[in-house]
């Protein structure tokens, strides 16, 4: 990582990749396939100490990436969290080491649906395994190993991000002593998973969907846009919508049938229109199915899966106005937690932000957060 | 009408059809365009009184239709209001006179823009002029004045029906006793205008859709279907998708990839795919933008524009777990009410059906419903 000098900021910063074979070459995933070679796009920030005890690995979002923070060369617009890392921010880096890595199963970096298939030659598409929350947690473990680190001082995330989170406790209790899971859920609810089918359905009605395979062709551009636009309706409130857009109209309209009148659809499509150019839509089915199978309980009572997490200290952080993943779906991780005996802090945010308020509301997340990890630093055991 | 003797329903009812071409033979729309000839589905169900004051002009929601009650010969489902509209029922057909149409823009028998254009002899498709709330006000009215009707005991509808029955009150408020607004709002919020645009985004995106001339090819049944789905998650609650769904995992599931997992993907599915067979995609388009640039206050406030109401009494009625028309839009015109001084009654009632709450919270609806019509045709004036 290069720093400018005289920025506030994190500065310049590259995005690197870490590829693993492990014997006999590939990951055996949840569902019994196997995986490989795999490769992980990831960034870090700050300095590892002599020690390895300051390591914090932050876990993205559906849409997110590795690059968390900081500027690529030749860009403006800097990392999807960088008002939470940097010098004497939430996660700071003049304290603490962290790293972002893309998911398995994404398209910024890591292996994923369109990356090459070793078998054909040619990108997955379709042919890419199912995965789930649990592999990319795996994944992310080879990482870590392969960073030299033995135990994460933490693991946070938000929304997707946060079942990571969870996940890395019920898989790795050891190599974790803390975790900061951010609006988000133990396992989605029928609505939940109903708005993710819905965009999904979005990009398989799309003709150039062609089951999966359209990396010779055009992409399915219109299909992915609807489903990023539900997507931005559920990250947002009532109120910022209207806050934001109150009923203005639209400028410079297209005399066309049904462009759009107002000013909130202008957005919703600009954000669809943009989204496209970065994402790949056959990610998107694989990451928001994950997360629907995503289960941590599942027929075991959620506290008894998180008994083994007894020297791991949680923070669990709710925004009052989210409704994709309600402040109640954060209640049931902290009382899963009391049930199990185990350090746990609940702060409920009020926010009128919606679900995009983890992403936002940097003032009081920074409070809570900069307080719990100097905590969880003086604490620790390793 | 024709009733089977020993039902305790309404019976078999048969769809009416008006059609009317008023000189020049066009009716002037709200936009300054010119429609005609118009044709208006409609059912009735009981007797008009000699004095012609029993009779309640019911409005349809967005995928409603005229047959609201009964059964068509031959069909084993009744209208999609029939719990409240029968002997005995809320809207009591031994007392009253109870009228439905479909809306101008419709395709369930009404003129719209699966019509035939007179002017081309195919059908209208994007040539259909934008429509308003009020312009199918306008033709409800010349309906009302065909069948002999100077003054409606009440108007009466939720949702885009309850747009309807407000814009009556403001169009032709000496033809209105009384009216019952359920589920809905002066004016929609970016949010809700949000979920529309995105339902006509994915029409649009269907390569089917073919800028709106489909008629003689195949339709945009996926698009319309991925409509529908949105659709169907904001008419219900969290709570009403978990207690009907939960995370109960689909029998018989198809092994292909991302066919549906769970039981609530599959219900969307199915609700998506029987749409198409009964819904036009361009009806879908011209009423949803019709819905979302209704705005009864507009720049005036809507005390000032309900205050040449001061005769006709209100029954507002919204449900607590409606997220889609929350109560507090329809405390907005409840205010408003209150500001002309006008006769409102205000009902919220606890259900965790959300949106579809009006269409099967019957018990307490016909209570208040009941109350309200027999003290408004005690008081009606002529």
């Amino acid at each position: 990582m290069q720093r400018s000098e005289h920025s506030e900021g994190i500065g310049f910063v590259e995005t690197k990749y870490f590829s693993f074979a492990y014997p006999p070459g590939e990951l055996l995933l949840e569902s019994g396939e196997k995986l490989g070679p795999i490769t992980l796009a990831y960034e870090t920030y700050g300095t590892l100490n002599t020690d390895k005890s300051n390591a914090i690995l932050i876990l993205h979002a559906l849409s997110g990436d590795a690059h968390a923070a900081g500027l690529h060369s030749g860009e403006s617009v800097p990392g999807w969290w960088d008002n939470m890392i940097g010098h004497g921010k939430a996660f700071d880096i003049d304290n603490y080491f962290v790293v972002c890595s893309n998911v398995l199963g994404g398209c910024q970096g890591s292996t994923g649906p369109s990356s090459i298939n070793p078998a054909t030659d040619r990108p997955y598409g379709l042919d890419f395994p199912l995965i789930t929350i649990k592999d990319m947690v795996t994944a992310q473990a080879q990482l870590i190993r392969h960073l030299g680190i033995e135990k994460l001082l933490c693991v946070a995330g938000g929304s997707i991000g946060g079942m990571q989170g969870l996940q890395w406790v019920a898989s790795f209790p050891k190599m974790v002593n803390a975790v900061i899971p951010i609006a988000t859920a133990a396992r989605h609810s029928p609505q939940q998973i109903a708005f993710n089918e819905v965009g999904r359905q979005a990009i398989m009605a799309d003709v150039d969907w062609n089951n999966g395979h359209y990396y010779e062709g055009a992409e399915p551009a219109k299909g992915l846009a609807v489903a990023r636009m539900i997507g931005h309706i559920t990250y947002m409130s009532d109120i910022s919508m209207a806050e934001k857009f109150g009923r203005r109209v639209k400028k410079d309209r297209p005399d066309t049938r049904f462009s759009p009148d107002f000013e909130v659809e202008g957005y919703l499509q600009y954000q669809g229109d943009n989204f496209v150019k970065r994402f790949d839509a056959n990610s998107y089915l694989y990451i928001t199915n994950a997360s629907d199978r995503f289960d941590l309980a599942n027929t075991t009572g959620l506290d008894k899966v998180l008994n083994s997490a007894q020297d791991i200290k949680f923070l669990v952080i709710a925004f009052k106005s989210d409704w994709l993943y309600p402040a109640y779906q954060s209640k049931r991780i902290v009382k899963a937690c009391k049930l199990a005996h185990l350090d746990v802090t609940y702060c409920e945010i009020n926010s009128t932000y919606g679900h995009d308020a983890f992403l936002v509301e940097v003032e009081e997340q920074e409070h809570f957060i900069r307080h719990f990890l100097r905590r969880v630093s003086n604490e620790q055991s390793f």
